[in-house]
């Protein structure tokens, strides 16, 4: 499993993703699952991956061979003028992967589904986000769903449900990703270090911030500290249920 | 779906459940998933069970009708002495059930599978905690793990990670269930109010506390309030990244 998670704000976007891969327990690796595809003052978008490892990587190469095409013809991350086409090439990519592949995985028993976070600016529009279904469908953000989560999600769901808004600030968020993440971690050791952050600014149109941060990050731990120690004296602050406990 | 914990600590043990059941997202009710079995200053046990709602009855009324016999001979949930051979008791009306429905529930593309917490304590016994998986088979808590959770089980878990030992008081970990349901209602839909909550002291043979908490519950709505509250503060209070946001 993973964990992904984008964030659209009005001062910007968050994108975070750990970097645990497994097939199988006695065979867990690291590997990004964040592709960054930049030209500064034109377009930034950023992809995050979850599911299929070779699902994956496969659709990233499809998406790498058209941008290296340079004819000028062959539609691309780099040269599509919407972040709808962009998202669109994505799902693109991921279906002629499937179409290679569901056969011989199905007869494996093995599941080549693949779910991704895509997001960014492209001159001319807006900041836009995308959650793309393994079957290569989509859905945008909007101010009443900010944020996206992929993957190994329900952990740190809770901790985003109570403080992204859109007003949230790219600091806040980040922090709350970094919680978010944590939980993640503290729970299931399919989420893992390092983390790869980055962080947009609206009409920035440029990678504002990116960090991987590993296990030993000093923030990262002052972080992990600091709120598990804030949970244990918030609960310890918490009233006592009002019914009395018999014999 | 739905969430069930129970958790086996020094002073004895808690149990929480909700009461959401859902056959479609147009046919949603409201039924306990919380059985005791009790038989004050001998034995108290209770039973959570998550999955197909007619499994689970049907589980419910082969233990009932076990009880019923009342022939001295037949082996039920008020006559074993040890709560290994209760829950064994579970896990064969369990597999019975399944023997009669899986094939016609297998036909209409049902997943018919239950699984139950089971804990409590006979005379004789220290207090014992079971999980039930669908197949019947059972794992037991102990020391180092002190809860089990069943159902939508994610997004209340890291808090429980985080609070939960085997020291910790029936009052703080019935706080800690507290939230962790409220945690998973606020991020989940098929999860909801009224939770039953059962309270057992070890060794007291009786249930110490049964209480239904509706969700216009003051106490609920306090640890509700003041758990956002006091998050969002935290929140507020961790640092900030070292790493500078560019332009």
């Amino acid at each position: 499993m993973t964990y992904c998670l984008g964030m659209l704000l009005d001062e910007g976007m968050v994108f975070m993703s750990d970097t645990r891969t497994n097939a199988g327990i006695d065979h867990v690796s690291t590997f990004t699952k964040m592709r960054i595809f930049e030209k500064p003052g034109e377009r930034i978008l950023v992809l995050l991956s979850t599911g299929n490892l070779a699902t994956t990587q496969a659709v990233n190469d499809l998406l790498e061979e058209q941008i290296g095409a340079g004819d000028g013809k062959t539609p691309s991350l780099m040269n599509v003028t919407t972040l709808f086409r962009a998202a669109r090439l994505v799902a693109e990519a991921q279906r002629s992967v499937y179409r290679i592949d569901a056969g011989a995985l199905k007869e494996a028993g093995i599941d080549g589904s693949a779910t991704f976070i895509f997001g960014g600016q492209i001159a001319g529009e807006k900041p836009r986000l995308f959650l793309i279904y393994a079957a290569g469908n989509f859905i945008e953000a909007n101010e009443d769903t900010v944020f996206f989560q992929a993957g190994e999600l329900k952990y740190g769901k809770p901790v985003l449900d109570r403080v992204v808004r859109p007003g949230t600030s790219l600091l806040e968020a980040t922090k709350c990703a970094m919680v978010s993440f944590d939980s993640t971690m503290k729970s299931n050791v399919s989420v893992a270090p390092p983390l790869d952050l980055a962080i947009i600014r609206r009409d920035g149109l440029r990678v504002a911030l990116r960090q991987r941060i590993q296990e030993t990050d000093p923030y990262f731990l002052e972080v992990r500290k600091r709120w598990g120690e804030g949970l244990r004296s918030l609960f310890g602050s918490l009233p006592e249920m009002p019914w009395r406990i018999g014999g």
